[in-house]
């Protein structure tokens, strides 16, 4: 299916959304400096904050926080990738990071549509699943992400 | 159970984890400034920057963003919540926040081991899923995380 949406489109409501949906986020270059601030402020583990000692473990590297990979995936959401109107509210996921994020790397966040649900017992809202697929500028997949996020219908005129 | 291991715990090996050992972390503030800075690179909605504007959205006032929410627990369980040999080096998870983070609030994270596994194939290690609840002042839970981790076994001297 082709991409039917992109950064330049309107906000979406309920109404609008339908399984199989796509969605194409910009990119978002991810550097050395930035993993490491980070890290020193979230995940001070030494793959996330020092080469040299990062060369030696499971890694191999510098790695990014899956949790830095996860807030990148977010803004690039939240910044034309998935606009939903009335923002995007969460409620829970799950999450996976099948290769580390690396100083260099370019990412982008490609969502599919799962699945949409109107409320029963309220009105004016619903639920929609997205499936978020984090890819780097080798598209190998950093990030799964499944999440539901709640979802406006669209006020009566 | 009575909680087992502390913050000034030594770090942890496959060999001493049993399903329904409890973990407590440090505690963490979290202000009105640290919950826009955060908006403001990763999660620019209006709720998450603008106190005024959060007051007429479902959040009635300003919320942190459920992935600072995620940094911040990451940062309790690095910094003391958890210590496992050879740091946190999670593969996947499902993350949920009932209620949301928000300024003043000061956050700890209550770690229950679920599970562990040794590798098949990997003699030197295995996997623990974790079920970590971060709780704000008033007990209320604002994000509920079960984790993969991996383990690493004990080096034979």
């Amino acid at each position: 299916m082709a991409t039917e949406h992109s950064q330049d489109s309107q906000p979406l409501y309920l109404e609008d959304l339908a399984p199989g949906q796509r969605f194409t986020s910009g990119t978002c270059l991810v550097d050395d400096a930035a993993i490491k601030a980070f890290a020193a402020q979230f995940d001070p583990q030494p793959f996330h904050l020092d080469p040299q000692v990062a060369r030696d473990t499971l890694f191999q590297g510098l790695v990014a926080s899956g949790w830095h990979t996860a807030a990148l995936t977010m803004r690039l959401l939240v910044t034309g990738g998935l606009k939903l109107a009335g923002g995007l509210i969460g409620t829970g996921a799950t999450i996976s990071w099948p290769e580390p994020t690396r100083p260099g790397d370019v990412l982008r966040v490609e969502t599919e549509l799962v699945e949409v649900k109107p409320s029963r017992s309220r009105a004016d809202r619903g639920t929609a699943t997205f499936r978020c697929t984090t890819l780097n500028q080798r598209d190998e997949v950093v990030q799964t992400f499944t999440g539901t996020l709640l979802v406006w219908r669209r006020p009566r005129p």
